[in-house]
C-alpha cells in the first residue's frame, strides 16, 4: 500500500531529528557552543557544492557525495559521537555503528534500507572517488571551525600539530588543493601559538 | 591564481557558519528548544532523498533540489527568520533576503555566485518541479515537528488550523501524496486538542 510506505518513511524522518542533539567536539564560530550532527551534515553538504570542482577525480557523482554525507552521522544517534583524536574509544566505533545502522536504515522500506546501508558502507570503506571526496569533506569543516577558534576542540583535548596533520593528511586522497590549503591554515594555527607542535 | 578562488570559497564556507545561529520558532522533537537553521536544512536534505519518489513530477532532479535547500535560508543569516505565521513581517520579507542575497552570494567566485543566486531565485519563485518540490518539503518538515511536539509553536503564537491547512494546502503543488499525509497529521493534533480548528 502506498501510504503505508510513506507512513514509514515519514517515521523515518522523525526519528532522525534527534541527530539535532548529538553533539561535537568541534564549537561553531560565532556563540562557541559546542556544534551538533545535524549542522556538521549541513555544512558538510554546503562545503561539497562549492568545493566539488577540487575534487582529484574528474567527472565526480556531486549527488551520490551528498547523500554519503546527508546521511553518514546518523549511527551516532545510537553510538554517539567519536572524537576523532579519541584513539580508545576509536577501537570500538565500528562495530557500534554497524549495530546502530542496523536499527536506524532499518526503519526504511527494505528498497531503501539496502540503499542507504550501501552509501553508508561506501562512506566508511574510502574506496571510491565520491567516498574519498566526501571524507576529505567531513575532515576539513571540522578542522576549519577549529583553525577559526584558535582550535578550541584540540587545545582543551590537548592535541598537538603534528596529530592534526596524521588526522588530516587523507585530505589529500580527495583533494589535494585542499589539503594545501588546509595545511596553510593549520600553520597558521600553530604561528599564532595555539597548537603546540608535538608533544 | 587557483589558490585565490579556493580561498575565497574557503572564506565563504566560514562566513555561512553563521546560519547555526538563527533560530526559528519550531522546536526540535527530544530537546524541545527551538531549532536553527542550519539543522531545518539538514533536515529538508534528508526528507528530499527519502520522499522524491512522491513529488508530483517524474524525473525530477534531485541534485538541484538539495543544492537550493542547502543555500535557501543563506539570506536569513543578514535578514533573520520569518515565522511563516507573522503576516507583518512578511510584507518586506522578500526585498529584505534579496539585498542579503547579494552580500552573502557576492562572496563567492562570479560563476558560482550566479548560480546560487539563480538556485535561490528558482525556489523563491516556486516555478520548476523542482521547486515546487523543495518548496513543498520546506512547508512539510516544519509541519511535521509541530504535529509531533502538540503544536508547540503554533500554540504559543495562536495559530488555528485554518490558518495551517492555508499555509500548507501548497503542499499539493509539489507532491499531492505528501500533502494528504500532512493533512492527516494536522487533523490527529486538531483531534487530541492542540490547535483550535479557527479563530
Amino acid at each position: 500500500m502506498e501510504n503505508e510506505r510513506l507512513e514509514r518513511q515519514i517515521r523515518f524522518i522523525l526519528e532522525v531529528d534527534k541527530l539535532k542533539e548529538v553533539f561535537r567536539q568541534t564549537v561553531c564560530t560565532q556563540s562557541r557552543r559546542a556544534e551538533n550532527d545535524a549542522e556538521h551534515s549541513w555544512h558538510l553538504c554546503l562545503a561539497v557544492i562549492v568545493l566539488a570542482e577540487h575534487a582529484n577525480a574528474p567527472g565526480l557523482d556531486v549527488l551520490r557525495v551528498l547523500k554519503m554525507l546527508i546521511i553518514h552521522d546518523l549511527v551516532e544517534i545510537d553510538a554517539g559521537d567519536t572524537f576523532a583524536y579519541d584513539t580508545a574509544r576509536r577501537a570500538g566505533q565500528h562495530a557500534r555503528e554497524a549495530v546502530a545502522a542496523d536499527r536506524i536504515f532499518g526503519m526504511l522500506p527494505a528498497d531503501q534500507r539496502d540503499e542507504f546501508r550501501g552509501l553508508w558502507d561506501e562512506f566508511e570503506d574510502v574506496r571510491t572517488p565520491e567516498a574519498k571526496f566526501a571524507a576529505a569533506i567531513d575532515r576539513f569543516q571540522p578542522c576549519l571551525l577549529n583553525c577559526s577558534t584558535e582550535g578550541a576542540a584540540w587545545k582543551r583535548h590537548g592535541v598537538t600539530k603534528d596529530r592534526v596533520i596524521a588526522r588530516n593528511a587523507p585530505i589529500a586522497e580527495g583533494s589535494a588543493a585542499l589539503w594545501e590549503a588546509t595545511s596553510r591554515l593549520i600553520d597558521n594555527v600553530e604561528n599564532a601559538g595555539h597548537i603546540r607542535p608535538g608533544p
